[in-house]
């Protein structure tokens, strides 16, 4: 597999950080990065970006939801469970689908021609072994600097379902900020959806605002190293004419770059600060397609 | 619900941050600490301190080990699945216990006299909601100083099963570091114990280096606020005559601290740093007795 | 536990079959009603009365469908796994609500007062062991007479949803078909509401017509071995003002009588047989309080 | 798909059935063989044939076991749970591998070169959908004549780990009886395997006795309906050199007959009975590979 650097080859980053990478775009954090980050923390607020996990935590129809199951709890004792030496613990068990809640996608999530990100081929991965290639344990924890851009603010209102987030609002909203994005930057995008979805039983996972393809391409041309919304699937849906996830199909599977869906960025909007430092850390689960995590911005 | 601060009632910590806290000694970590901790990153480096989770994951025999499924996969397409505008998608499931791999206990996983810590009633948890009290969401995350307490380097050798952490041990790792526990610093002990069990298939989980009540209580009163290991249990198996999980009891049950246990800590222990920024966040399961998590160490 | 038979304690079967009984009316099932329901045989007919098992199988909010997993399926071959000796095979894994389908309720499912039928206490059933008393395990197979009640026939409609079956409304049935119940029958009730629900993906399970207390009560004084109906609850929803699933506590927690929910009968209600074999064996899942089951009428 | 009767074409059962067939063998059950079936009633004793169901029951390591969760329990109320009404319930949910305990392996669980029983491409199951073709819930339920072809009093001992039943065992055993095969037949075959297992947590599934190629394909050639056995695999294990399950080979794949494993034999051999009713109905689980289910004799 030859290099096809972003210079050469701009429709995609395929060979970028090697034949044999898996991490994508996380390779755009490194060590400058990380220490750049870190001297972001001032106030020393720590925010988290997660939705709770519970059975109550929206899924599309097509995804079962969160099951909880508690082996052993404080019933068990109510009713006379023995306590050796007075002992007494719980424990439990989740049945979970991996994107869920504030969530991660991996690499191996979307592809489109029988190839995933770097010319990795779909039949690596099996219902037997999951991914071999791309897994979310391959990922390498983002440890960076995050910037907000706010689209509620920007609109003076939040997001309307199918409405789409351009790369002139992106520029926008950076411009009023007085913030570039930087390579590994972890971009966040402020649509208002799923704070709108609070208390909603029927959400319509098929029409939410988001980024077109236009606005994806651009965030990767700028080297980011992770595209984050507060919606259900970062870009825009309905989809435009003809295409199908086209944002998907971009920045995950050319560019490499994981989304991270699902984002709760109220209580990080409240604060006004859009520069900060943002810690994402997926579960290494092998061979897995994303993972729920917990976010944070740390002010 | 009255006040019992560690100054006036050393042997636990209810009450201390008050009759409705949940989240314990986590509120030992505060804006300085925070702050503090940040300005420990120097080399930019940031090592995972997580197992990887999958079938193989070591679990002890009473608990089921972790499942994967894949909902849709590569090999789905391989046998002619559609392909609506070209794109493709893979997603999985998982069934795991909330208590394997790399995992924090929260503060309702283990308890006695019918009580948890701060006084809660093991009657607050049940199998249809989980603990409504001290879930493992109620933990804020941890953005603190870490402390690495290597015994393999004070022992020069990986510790043996059974072999008992003494306060004396503590101390002295510590002095050797020219360092001092502050109020808030997550403690991770390095016994050897998980890197021993490698490549073992029957591991005795009824045996096992790690502290004994002494140094359980010692690390308390120190305002710990976390303490970690690279074993099962964080403390010593078998436990001390008469007693059953005494630390468990001490340490999350009377001071409100959380135990980190199964961590990778190998990569961590070859870089030589034993002060260094430490970074863990559960995931918010609402009513969990514990989280799988990936904690990070920032050098 | 004194032994209270019918004959002496009309209102309920405890210690009828003996202070340690689990198997409640099924013990009305004994040799001679077996042979006599073999006798029954003539066509040589075999209608299963399941319903088909699927993520699609309906179930109330409370509840989450049935999964099904494929650990190793064709399209992992046609992915290139590997094939010892030509060999290939697939297994799958469900994860399943036991209460789903067409399925029978065990002794332990219902109760009230704290004790369950025979006088066995609810804390003899926890998370860490299921029930130990009357778990669907100890439930003998049915294998006897079976008589179709046919509602839909009686009221040349199918049945509303919460309109009541009366023991006016079996006897008449019974009177046109000219049969009568025999000890240790199983009695099937043909309401339409399944049928009814054909393609409805909101269904209401509130809301379903079934048998009211008094048409449960004289059931049980028939010494009926089961009570199966086309619905979800057997009894008529909503409950009659001030009672909370009032023959569930009858049937199954005073008289030991258990329920078959969500028969599919139309295929039987077709041929015209009102009198025919009835089979029925439940899963024997250790400690469940339920099973889907497979129930044939042999004609 | 052209016809291949077993007369034109010995070596599969192949379009016997027509081009649309997924009921193999099961079709050898008419009206005729069911009324036989039921007029061998005599005694009236109904026996299970079924391993109990728990974690405890015993898996080969690349499966993993049930698992059972309470959903709502005895433990529950103890706590304080809410009784509305004064009523009371407990339900539950399994994780359950399908090919466990004693269950019935469907038409698609074992096929070669790309083509499962009746010509069906293996392509036509997926994660997405499991079995289209051949799925579990296709198969008619057996009410048939059982045989049980008892191998432990031929041999007047336990059969041995490897041990072959050959074809003039199987011939031995039904001339002792007076006994033969007939079209439709459920053939059970007690080897002693299971019950040596009692108490064994670490059983060996890799050697076991079982039927050889040439023992099955005289099976197969009688018309069974069924084969049955109490090991895991009905066939000897290990395999005679250079073959691979060349058993669920020939009889799933060539002719359509499914397996069924696990069987827990003991308590009717005790009766002495080598001829009775056999019933066995799998759950109509769409698109699994197999299903557990309590199949019963009938004396």
């Amino acid at each position: 597999m030859e290099d096809k650097t972003s210079v050469n080859s701009p429709n995609n980053a395929w060979g970028r950080w090697g034949p044999e990478d898996e991490a994508g775009a996380l390779n755009l954090i490194g060590a400058a990065q990380v220490k750049r980050a870190a001297g972001l923390v001032r106030t020393g607020e720590v925010i988290r970006l997660a939705q709770p996990l519970s059975h109550k935590t929206p899924v599309p129809r097509h995804r079962s939801g969160l099951q909880h199951f508690m082996g052993r709890d404080g019933g068990d004792y109510a009713a006379g469970a023995r306590r050796p030496g007075g002992f007494q613990f719980a424990e439990d068990t989740v049945i979970m689908p991996l994107h869920i809640g504030t969530h991660i996608d991996a690499l191996c999530h979307a592809w489109c021609e029988e190839k995933m990100f770097n010319g990795y081929r779909e039949t690596t991965m099996r219902s037997t072994s999951g991914a071999t290639r791309l897994g979310v344990e391959k990922m390498p924890p983002a440890f960076t600097r995050g910037l907000l851009i706010d689209l509620v603010e920007l609109r003076g209102r939040p997001m309307q379902p199918g409405e789409v987030i351009s790369r002139e609002d992106l520029q926008a909203c950076l411009a009023v900020a007085g913030l570039g994005i930087e390579p590994g930057d972890a971009v966040l995008l402020h649509t208002g959806w799923l704070q709108a979805q609070a208390g909603n039983t029927d959400i319509d996972f098929n029409s939410e605002p988001g980024i077109d393809h236009a606005a994806g391409f651009w965030l990767a041309q700028q080297d980011v190293a992770i595209i984050g919304a507060d919606n259900f699937a970062v870009e825009v849906l309905p989809f435009a004419e003809g295409t199908v996830f086209p944002v998907h199909q971009c920045v995950i599977r050319d560019f490499g770059i994981p989304l991270l869906e699902g984002l709760m960025l109220e209580p990080l909007v409240r604060t006004g600060r859009k520069e900060f430092l943002f810690v994402g850390a997926a579960l290494p689960i092998v061979g897995a397609t994303g993972s729920p995590l917990t976010p944070l911005a740390v002010l």
